[in-house]
């Protein structure tokens, strides 16, 4: 177990879609934005990673189980913790209440390091997890290992200037917005995700076109993601029907 | 003068664009959730509006002067009043300023309301904007009033489903939004807004696409939005060089 850290938080407007649901792309990256407010308070700032030991962190994947999306102007609790860590990668839980107290979703997420200049992934300094209190664990996490899509639907886009974040990259919320927007405004507008296994294989570059293509079978939709003919990134998504 | 309230914000990373300013289309969307809590406050929240006098509130103009965007992780102050108003407008004036009081940009807003079935303009109750301490104004404000671009560059953009917001309608935000991003990312990457005037003329539709066209006159670019043969929104920016 590492140590806890929660936050409230009330749904604004913008992050909310025409069905005042979540954003499910925007409620991650916010999820994002708290467990870095946790990093600063154990002086474990992105900066001072770079600044120390010349990495930067990066997901590779997301595990996300949702009962219930949260709604406009709803007050969530969001608990996030640094559970474990190996060689390699640092698994980071995510946990999303209500005001009662009930669970509305739990997102388990896979981080590791980087060294920004060689692109090469790093093993993880245990004295820059050490104040997480995280759990060392030897044994690495079966990670989701999506096949090629067949015959899928494709859908291109232009990688917009504000796709690119601050770090240069097209943000990490990006590639699950592209996985939405290639199902259309009918589908999505009477569904909502229960489940959601997403891979980031490769950064896409700035300026360039993607390819967002699925295919569907019943409730369950797997993407892909590929720009100049490589794949940046795999999901599978599970949906309910609303009405 | 109306009634002041203002509230701080920090910048966060979701905000801000590779260059670490604050991404001007979010700055200005934020600004409006500032005001919305106002009006809460003032118990004239649009949930409120729409109940007791079946209008919703829109923005058709925005005039923006900015000495300096703020940065990634820098507190603002965002102060904001509803200055005055005549038969068809409200007049709201945001004032952005740094830690040390200095003024960082001044945004001034053109609201109307709209009766949202017949989509008609209406007059402004009094007894709906009284709460503010408006002044009440005879005289309409000189809009902006754009020509038509000739032979300009165009971009064309699918509406994507996370571009409609909760009210079912492409968010203002993205006009905005869909102006820059027909700059390219070399113009937007070495150049900062100065001045920004937008004139919001006619809804995208959900689910269609808009072409984005603009011309370019040294450090002024004039801009347009339109879809279907019609014209959406219009704008004129002036930039500086940075580097």
């Amino acid at each position: 177990m590492g140590l806890q850290y929660q936050e409230s938080f009330t749904m604004p407007f913008d992050l909310c879609d025409v069905k005042h649901d979540a954003k499910l792309p925007l409620l991650l990256a916010y999820c994002l934005t708290v467990s870095a407010r946790q990093s600063n308070g154990l002086n474990r700032s992105d900066a001072y990673v770079l600044e120390h030991f010349n990495l930067i962190w990066i997901i590779t994947d997301y595990e996300v189980n949702i009962k219930r999306l949260p709604v406009f102007n709803e007050t969530i609790t969001i608990k996030t913790e640094a559970v474990s860590y190996n060689k390699l990668f640092c698994y980071r839980q995510f946990n999303i209440y209500d005001q009662e107290g009930n669970e509305l979703a739990d997102i388990l997420t896979f981080f590791a390091l980087m060294n920004p200049e060689t692109r090469k992934v790093s093993t993880i300094p245990e004295e820059l997890v050490q104040p997480y209190e995280s759990e060392f664990v030897k044994k690495m996490r079966r990670a989701f290992k999506p096949e090629a899509l067949e015959n899928p639907e494709e859908k291109t886009y232009h990688v917009r200037y504000f796709d690119i974040d601050m770090n240069g990259h097209v943000n990490n919320s990006k590639y699950l917005d592209w996985m939405y927007d290639s199902l259309g405004y009918d589908f999505l507008r009477h569904h909502n995700p229960v489940s959601l296994r997403l891979k980031y294989v490769k950064e896409v570059a700035p300026g360039g076109q993607i390819t967002s293509s699925f295919v569907q079978d019943d409730l369950t939709t797997r993407h892909e993601i590929k720009s100049e003919g490589q794949v940046n990134a795999q999901a599978i998504i599970e949906w309910m029907r609303i009405d």
